[in-house]
């Protein structure tokens, strides 16, 4: 299983404390040797970092963690190859642009069948399951709003089409076009808020606390998504199978109406606070 | 005006040499301090690093410097924003995918009325007439031919297309979809390829000598295209305006039947060697 990452913020912010924990699990703590990458929004633009060698022993995840990149919204992936070849093409976060935004997609799971599924004008460039669900994706929510819809109605749309993929498999996913994070749920993902007061954290992977009061004013928000929670001190809220929980600037956005939202979110905090993955 | 600069090989080769050149003339040796670019194409995929600060200054160029990525085709881009804020989203080189290829375009030159021209499935992110040249290309591109054409049939329509694009202004451009790299010149574009027997070059930025005999087998062939030559004892082919030249493995490919390439390159060798661009 491959390790997802995100970050939502009010205020651009460095996610260099979350980023060292997951990076120590790209063959170090965990399997996930098969590259990464990471995706920040920085106002319209977004860059990517893309490495198909393992995170643990990336120069380029190095880099990334020494130089703090501040930014709305991240995306982040460490790969353990099921379907495709280790390559650079295979690497996610996926990028296409739709509606003059860039949008960006990793996955985890499989998605059983996915490939005879019909694209339009987004192709693969690799051969994952992962990319080609993601073109297809993008290809439906073109063909339903030939122009940006509002923020609700592409909620909701994202909500049903992550539900059709999810019929296939496993679909963990994380979404953004720049202006919201989507995630879906379908075995493993997990949330949490920083908002003042701000306290230390202390991360699972690596024998590292930062005490977060020195390092933000009193009004930023910051929500960090992961596979497993990073860090052992803090209460993570672990998402429902089916659930799709949206960010924007840090918080839970308005609900979308989407048949795979209905859940509640459920609290985890104490497993969580144990250093425990729910 | 910006600075381009590509590279096309037929072994995965690293641009470091080229690339330091070209990063002092980033807000030192010359005026183009506002962001820089760099894709690099490796096998099917392609990774790009951005930065909207000058290149001379910034951190991810450091890195790109030191830490040699071998590549079959670079394309890389410092600008000096005439069209368009400083920011992330404004930096070339600019990316899309047509045909499951990964596309990167590089422009220096403005193209008046531009923005004019209608678009179809791409929409620039940002808000230069490069990124919306680009989108205009693609989709020229794509609904010409739906499904990817050879290489020669492609060539001859990059060719026209350009060609159409330089009636705006001045259109020198480098764009590649991995397997290519075309090289269209307005008015400042010269290349030069590498082969055995290989001898030393020495940078007109830096001081900086390489002797790529060490560096390389007999069997390398290397093309590096840039707005100006880049060493003072190599012989450099000026392009031509209004030329399109295509490599593909470091060759100059046959010739396409666009209009825009009739004329024959000419040698500018001796003024080169002087280490004056011409």
């Amino acid at each position: 299983m491959c390790e997802l990452l995100g970050m939502s913020a009010n205020v651009p912010t460095d996610i260099t404390f979350s980023f060292a924990g997951l990076m120590r699990r790209g063959g170090q703590t965990g399997p996930h040797a098969d590259g990464w990458g990471i995706a920040f929004y920085e106002d319209k633009g977004c860059r990517a970092f893309h490495d198909p060698r393992p995170a643990a022993r990336s120069e380029v995840a190095q880099f990334v963690r020494s130089h703090p990149i501040k930014s709305n919204i991240v995306i982040c992936h460490i790969r353990r190859a099921n379907r495709g070849r280790i390559a650079l093409e295979n690497t996610h976060p996926f990028q296409r642009e739709l509606w003059g935004r860039p949008w960006s997609f990793a996955h985890n799971g499989q998605l059983k069948g996915v490939k005879r599924w019909r694209l339009g004008a987004y192709c693969p460039i690799g051969s994952t399951d992962s990319e080609h669900a993601f073109c297809w994706l993008m290809e439906q929510l073109r063909t339903r709003f030939p122009t940006a819809p509002s923020d609700r109605e592409l909620a909701g749309a994202v909500a049903a089409l992550a539900g059709r993929l999810s019929a296939l498999g496993v679909f963990n996913m994380l979404l953004s076009d720049g202006r919201s994070l989507f995630c879906h749920c379908a075995t493993r993902l997990a949330w949490l808020t920083r908002r003042a007061p701000f306290g230390p954290a202390t991360l699972v992977d690596e024998d590292l606390t930062v005490n977060f009061e020195q390092e933000t004013t009193p009004r930023d928000v910051v929500t960090v998504v992961a596979t497993r929670p990073l860090t052992r001190d803090e209460a993570w809220t672990v998402m429902q199978p089916g659930e799709l929980v949206v960010f924007r600037h840090g918080e839970v956005a308005k609900q979308p109406m989407g048949r795979a939202t209905r859940r509640a979110p459920r609290r985890a905090a104490s497993a969580v606070m144990e250093g425990k993955a729910a």
